[in-house]
Order: C-alpha cells, then sequence, then structure tokens
C-alpha cells in the first residue's frame, strides 16, 4: 500500500505529507509552528485519544501503541514522522528508528540543542510527565551533550488534566505549579525545559513563578526548527509555492477535542476524522 | 458442610469467579466491599490501565473497550459481571446486557436505590466524571425511581487525576472540590452521590467540605449488597466453605498501578497479570 501511494517524482514524495503524532491533541502546538515555519508542507496528524494519556503508562505500552500510531501514519505514505509527544519519543524513539525506514524524528534532540544553545546554562529544570521524567531521555540526552550540568527532572503529571480542562488562570492551577517548581527553585535553576506538548499554554502563569532570568525552553518551537534542518538535509521540502493543508485523526472523536484542538492549535482544525488502528 | 447438599454441577458454576472490570483500580473500592460482605466468592478483577480513564471519552469508544473488557472475563469462565466502573455502567450497560447471556450488573441501579431509601431525599447532587454526567444516566434512573425530585449532576474531572496522584489532603484538592461542590450546595442539596468508584478515597475530605446533614452515597458499599441480593436471587452464591480469591488482571503494568491498587483495596493486592485484550 505505502510504495503504490508513492508518486514516481521527487516533487511528488516532497508534497506528501509529514506525519504527526502524539497521545492527544497536545502535539498540535508542535504543528501550528511547523505551520508558522513551513507553511508549505502537507500535515497529516494522529492523536490517540482513545487511549490517552501515555505519561502515565508503562514503557512497554508506551513503544506498543507509538508502533500502531507509525503504522497508521505510514499506510497513508507519509514522507516522514514526528513524534509530537514526548512521552513517546523519550520511550519509543530508538525502537521506531530501528524499525522503519521514514526518517523518524522525536522532540527531545530539538529541545535539548535549544536549551545548551545557551552557553552560559548550568543548573537545568525538566517538568514532565512522569513517563517522561522516569525514562531519563532528556537527563541523559542533556548529559551526553554537555559534561557539568546539574539536571533536575520534576514529574509533573497533574498538569496535562488542568490544561485539557482549561483550568489555567485558576488559583489551584498556580498552586499545584508551584509545588513542581518549588524543588526546581530552591536548586537554582537557569533553565526550565517544558517536556511535554500541553504545557506551552503554561507559559504565561510560569512566567508569573519563576524567578526572573530563568530561560524556558519550549520543545514545539525548537522541534519546528529542528524538522526544518532535517527536511532540507535530506531534500524533503514540500515545493514553496505549495499551500499547506492540514488533515486531523483521532482514535476518539469528541467534543472536548474538538475544542482543545481549536486551542492548541489557535484557529479551527477543520474537519476531524476518526482512526481505527490496525492493531 | 451447608453447601454439600448442592449438586455437583450447580456448586461448580457457584464456585467460578465474579468477574469485575473498571477502567483502572478504582474498581477496587467495589471489590473490596464485596470481599468484606461475601468473603466466600471468587474475584476475577480487569483493569483496563492501558486505556484509562474512560470518564472523558466518547460513549461509542466506552461501549467498544467495555465489551471487550466483558469478553476478557467470558473468556475466563466468570459466573456473572460487575460492571465496576460507572462511566461504563452508564454508556455500556442495556448494550452488554443485549449481547451477552451472563448476568451483568452495574454500579448505577445500587446507587440510586440507595439515594432513595431516604424518603426525605428530595435534592440530590451527582458529582461524576464528564461521561458519567453528559449520559444522564444517574438523572433518569432517579427520576424514573421518584417524581418531583431535583437533580443536580457536577462533572468534576479533575478529581480521578488528584486521587491517582494521592493528592488527596493537598489544598490544591480541597480548592478544586469547593468549585465543584459550590453549585451544589447553593442548590440546597441533602444528598450527594459519589457516582465513581475512585471518589470514596475522598470521603473525609468531602465531609469537611459539605453543609453538616448532606448524607453522601457511595456506590462501592450499595453495589456490594445490591450484588448479594442478584446473586441469591439467581441462586448463584458461592459455598459458604469457600474462601475467596482474588485475580487481578491489568492492560498495563506500572509501580504506580500497583501502588494505588493496594491503596484502594487497603491490603496487598497479591500478584497482578497484564492482561492483553482481544480486539
Amino acid at each position: 500500500m505505502p510504495s503504490a501511494a508513492l508518486p514516481a517524482t521527487v516533487r511528488g514524495v516532497n508534497s506528501t505529507p509529514l506525519g504527526f503524532f502524539d497521545s492527544g491533541v497536545g502535539g498540535l502546538t508542535v504543528v501550528r509552528a511547523v505551520q508558522e515555519l513551513m507553511p508549505a508542507e502537507n500535515i497529516l496528524y494522529l492523536g490517540d485519544t482513545a487511549r490517552l494519556p501515555y505519561g502515565s503508562k508503562s514503557p512497554e505500552t508506551i513503544r506498543q501503541f507509538a508502533d500502531e500510531d507509525v503504522r497508521f501514519l505510514l499506510t497513508h505514505g507519509v514522507k516522514a514522522v514526528v513524534v509530537a509527544c514526548n512521552t513517546a519519543s523519550a520511550h519509543a524513539l530508538p525502537r521506531l528508528r530501528e524499525h522503519y525506514r521514514v526518517p523518524i524524528l522525536g522532540v527531545i534532540e530539538a529541545g535539548v540543542e535549544d536549551a545548551l544553545a545557551d552557553p552560559k546554562a548550568e543548573r537545568i529544570g525538566i517538568i514532565a510527565t512522569r513517563g517522561t521524567i522516569n525514562s531519563h531521555a532528556y537527563q541523559h540526552a542533556l548529559a551526553q551533550r554537555r559534561t557539568g550540568l546539574i539536571i533536575h527532572g520534576q514529574a509533573a503529571p497533574l498538569l496535562v488534566p488542568l490544561v485539557e480542562e482549561n483550568w489555567i488562570e485558576h488559583p489551584a492551577t498556580r498552586q499545584i505549579l508551584q509545588v513542581y517548581l518549588e524543588p526546581l527553585v530552591d536548586k537554582g535553576i537557569d533553565t526550565l525545559m517544558l517536556a511535554c506538548t500541553h504545557y506551552p499554554l503554561l507559559i504565561p502563569v510560569l512566567k508569573t513563578l519563576l524567578p526572573p532570568g530563568v530561560r524556558l525552553v519550549d520543545s514545539a518551537t525548537t522541534c519546528a526548527q529542528h524538522l526544518q534542518r532535517e527536511l532540507t538535509r535530506l531534500d524533503l521540502l514540500a515545493p514553496a509555492d505549495q499551500t499547506g493543508t492540514l488533515e486531523l485523526y483521532l482514535t476518539d472523536l469528541s467534543e472536548q477535542f474538538e475544542q482543545l484542538a481549536r486551542q492548541f492549535l489557535k484557529k479551527s482544525p477543520g474537519r476531524i476524522r476518526r482512526a481505527v488502528l490496525g492493531g
């Protein structure tokens, strides 16, 4: 099926969509950044809303789900896959790259590069789901690239539900954020990595809670830039005269997910289709 | 040996386990109540932790998951099925009863009966997941049984994550509970139904937040009593000389779920096995 769908010319291949997947609609923060940077790209997005969240589940289960997500994208003939989910990037990326020949990018490398773009970065805090923190993928990637870093990972499992419920402005959210941030602030972090695609929506609140001078690294923007460099290197950029489209698939449809999709994308997501994963 | 008089085949059927399923480990509050009331019963419990929560997902998806859960229990030869999940009871129970011949009980009827056991109950508040509230299953069951009731349903989607994170004692939980309870208290409820298997753990906090005299109805205990009546009626009670066992299956295993299972069950859950659902 995938090979039959691939057009013969290079222009044809470059016109095929970029495939994104996430446990839900949080990965649309990455899509939005990609659309801003590369408006010619066609995008096919899969959100596994029927089985979300991934962040609290075991590595084996996350790897199995990620595998099914990638297979769905490949049957739709994507030219590259972006794992727009920190938990899946943290647990599944190496294995996905072993199993599939299509270029597969995660959100971790981009975020780590951006965090270390500041040569003065020394004390780095990471907030993420429990799955991402426990994987030590960020901690490992940071430590590999610069010696002497002081790294503090903080699991923040209540932030995804709070964002999904749109309690962003609520005092309870501030209170919960304070509990998560306190140990990081106590350790004098100079950089805070938002290692979950839901967290960019919390940036305004985070800024009021962190001491001045703490740099926020948001993986959505950095991932888009990283993707652009990779597509350029692989000669896979879409033709510049093309107007990119967005096709959105979710494994469970509901009004709440549609509202959230609009919020993450900051515009209408258009028609949303239900995806049935092949298992 | 009181059950020695039973024919061998009946005794065999009665000794087979009761099957319970829930989206996660919250349904173990029901299991605990059943073990206290009917210690001879063998219990087989399935928690669909790989796909939890159900409460935020669409009716179609919940029905599909519930169907797969029941099939898993039936392949293990259970004598009856308890839908120990309010969301699944609310959306899937009628269809499950149509499809399968084994006795299938939900948590709603029992809770509604208990709420109305007080003849003075007039203003009934319900807190539950968004899925349960939106199904109107509780509201409908109450209204069918007594005319003139004033019923207020309040979706409380953040309570499950807060309980699962064990933030039960935290001020943020109190603050969030206040937001959910305020509209119910304003309407002068005399009864509050805890229509989610996670909520019994919140009873101590709830008691400090509600005006005196509001009666709490917790579906775990009532469901156990309802089940005992049904098993008696169907002549399906386990032989009294038997010591009941618990077999626990989860679709995703993790340390967090094991800890939670212990918390809900108030004792060690024993060995937990991983369930693979047939789809």
